[in-house]
């Protein structure tokens, strides 16, 4: 974006545009989450609407979805490598945004990893060092170690996997419809992280409909 | 939890087998995070399984959910609330860990509103001031506002939805299938807050496996 004669807004306008304040586009500008505009004098630098979009990106990053800086920054950088490649971009942007949980008790661990490798492999999915698989697992063997599982258990990890690979496949398609190739990535990133926030989102309407059905509305 | 001569754990224990510093676990005590223990002299008390169990689940809350204080104390007040009605409990602990999204623009937010509602309109879901319900407005809208949506999207909210509501349904039958009553609302509260880092791992899992079906691996 550097120096493109299309970038017409200064810094007041940049901010009054997008709703973030001056210090924070500084901010932003200095730690490479934003890219420079196009100087115009050793004091000044004209914006455009690709700085605009950024800034609603990063917003969104950090207010919707609550992502921390350093994923937003690794997340900005991949958007910003002319050499990415759609699989790979996907890749490190997940490996930004997925928590890494500290390994409780080992038996519930051992339990939790062989119940996820037996899912993926039932599945047939091809997974290669996902973090998200330390993630499942940390979050499964929390489960164990509290003894909230039950006979039901099981049949709700396999609706899990079968619920998300459905999506996963629409989420594919969706990223492959985008008919602007220059955008392809960010909308990958854009839908990645926000169907976080969607799909979680409807799980908890859709619960607040099966919990009425099941137990009734309380007296 | 007061007065149970079960209890049989100095804090110096409690915090050895639960692995969490004696200075966190008088901070709990204090914000009512965690239970008196069983008062044995005005400067000790002795602690038991429950208290090892209610630690286990605010560190998961805290490390693999990555919720924010006031939001577990949310849910452990509803725990610790002995005229819960499952339904109600459910409702709380939604509203505490759903987090409400800043309003973007407003001509992306009411598209986002009338997608939402009629979604859940054309599910037949019984839904009454759910806040996940402007938790998955505030994503979508974003997605409006950034271009990131395309002919694909709406489709694609739909298998959300359809995903959305397989899961509920099976969050739900798991719920009901917790043989102790006493442990009802923990399970339910357990799985609401985990099954999210299951479900949007999984996800990432399976997107994993459908990009290289889809754009192959990168050369």
């Amino acid at each position: 974006m550097g120096a493109n004669p299309d970038f017409s807004m200064k810094m007041a306008e940049l901010s009054a545009t997008s709703g973030v304040s001056v210090p924070t586009i500084k901010l932003y500008l200095r730690e490479g989450l934003l890219p420079p505009g196009w100087r115009t004098s050793p004091n000044q630098a004209l914006y455009g609407a690709p700085h605009v979009q950024r800034l609603r990106l990063i917003r969104a990053m950090r207010d919707v979805a609550g992502l921390p800086i350093a994923a937003i920054k690794t997340v900005t950088s991949v958007l910003d490598d002319p050499t990415r490649h759609v699989h790979n971009a996907l890749g490190a942007v997940q490996a930004a945004i997925t928590p890494v949980p500290a390994a409780p008790e080992a038996p519930a661990v051992h339990r939790a990893q062989e119940a996820v490798d037996t899912l993926i492999a039932r599945r047939g999915w091809r997974t290669e060092g996902n973090p998200a698989r330390e993630s499942v697992v940390g979050a499964l063997s929390v489960i164990y170690t509290l003894g909230a599982d039950n006979a039901h258990s099981d049949t709700l990890l396999d609706v899990y996997a079968e619920a998300a690979e459905r999506i996963a496949a629409a989420d594919l398609a969706g990223i492959a419809a985008e008919p602007d190739s220059d955008k392809i990535v960010e909308t990958a990133v854009t839908w990645t992280i926000l169907g976080d926030t969607i799909l979680t989102g409807l799980r908890r309407i859709a619960q607040e409909d099966a919990s009425v059905r099941t137990f009734g509305p309380a007296s």
